[in-house]
């Protein structure tokens, strides 16, 4: 069993106005030393495969299949092996 | 400068159906290897403090007052300094 912790964020290039708002709000409680503010999805993906490779594969498919907008959006991700259970 | 990775995510006790929705499309799109899905928000926040201990204790304080809902969320953070710009 593998572990994926994939990252699902905005490209740079892409106006982000959530982030702008939290960033506002953390200077409105007075967290005046935050200089930004970048925000995104998270995802555990818990899955079966026979090696590493495979289980790179699979999140790799699945992030551009499913969880991430390949227009607006870039992804990462680590997967790391689960002691057995 | 120090940069702050925060997961906030769901109590292990809360339901979430947006991650059992997100599963049933994996196992639609024939990604069957998958067993579990879990989903949450992410944030990095580039803030300015003299130290680490002080970084941490003001990511802790934005958790606390702004991006985690403690009657349903945990969340998680490192603390990393930034190369100096």
């Amino acid at each position: 069993m593998f572990l994926a912790q994939v990252h699902v964020t905005y490209k740079p290039s892409i106006l982000d106005p959530q982030a702008v708002a939290i960033k506002n709000a953390m200077h409105r409680l007075d967290f005046d030393e935050v200089t930004a503010v970048q925000q995104g999805k998270y995802f555990e993906i818990t899955l079966k495969a026979s090696n590493a490779d495979e289980a790179e594969n699979q999140t790799e498919a699945i992030c551009d299949q499913l969880l991430a907008n390949p227009n607006m959006e870039t992804y990462r991700y680590e997967v790391k092996e689960l002691a057995n259970q």
